[in-house]
């Protein structure tokens, strides 16, 4: 498979976008995503961005995404969060994963981020076993909470 | 119990990080810290700053803190994360926890975020339970992978 891997443009939005709603729907998700073009324009052109993607690319069409951001860990510092590594469905397999994933860490090196982290499915152990592989550790017993828009407002009306 | 709550000045720090080791002990593993109160300041009060911290205080003494800053959802878009909701061990239970948190809540609502998420072990049942009561929704099914510096550096050698 022919393809570069580099910074993602203003004008690889839409595609990315696709790709966004390719996963939810693998995730089990379809409805989930809320975000629009404009968003991503907003929050990844702004300055300083909120978000950095990387796009592998083969003839304008975007083959696969990893979007990146930083976050802050109180036990080590700066840190970045790999939020989504997707490829699209049918290219799976022909090695653009491995490529948007390296390109990730040279990146979070780069930078000098004391950590990676990431939120994977623990139905999807192919993504898992190479997570591990690749030196990642998965951990067992983290979980993760959220309060969307609705428990906000409903928690602010009990509190 | 007589405190307010207040976003932290570059004074707490100190506090802040001896609250941060003190979590750190709490969920078993004191050696994790390797913060200092510099990469505190630095990234917290640089402009922009990575992270906001919100304190509880009793006459100069820091009895909690509320550490928060943006993620990029690439479903919902901006939202807020929280990495740390601490309160010293011996005033556990007085209600400091319940005011950083509802604290929390309404930056994130003034933000008009979409989604705060957060992390949680699952033998805390005494957190799950208050995130739950809440209205927050605990995942089960997500696992979170972290790749440290060693990690980082290993990858790059082998790739």
């Amino acid at each position: 498979m022919n393809f570069k891997v580099r910074e993602s443009i203003r004008e690889d939005m839409p595609q990315v976008l696709e790709l966004i709603k390719e996963l939810a729907i693998f995730e089990n998700e379809p409805d989930a995503v809320e975000v629009t073009v404009e968003n991503l324009l907003e929050e990844g052109f702004s300055e300083p961005p909120l978000f950095k993607c990387f796009v592998a690319e083969n003839d304008d069409l975007i083959l696969g995404i990893a979007l990146v951001y930083f976050r802050f860990s109180t036990w080590k510092g700066r840190s970045l969060h790999l939020e989504d590594l997707i490829v699209r469905a049918e290219l799976r397999g022909s090695g653009i994963g491995k490529a948007l994933y390296t390109r990730m860490i040279e990146y979070a090196e780069s930078l000098g981020v004391k950590r990676i982290e990431w939120a994977v499915l623990d139905w999807n152990k192919g993504a898992i076993k190479f997570y591990e592989k690749s030196g990642a550790i998965v951990f067992d017993e983290w979980r993760i909470a959220q309060m969307d828009e609705v428990g906000i407002n409903n928690y602010l009306k009990n509190k």
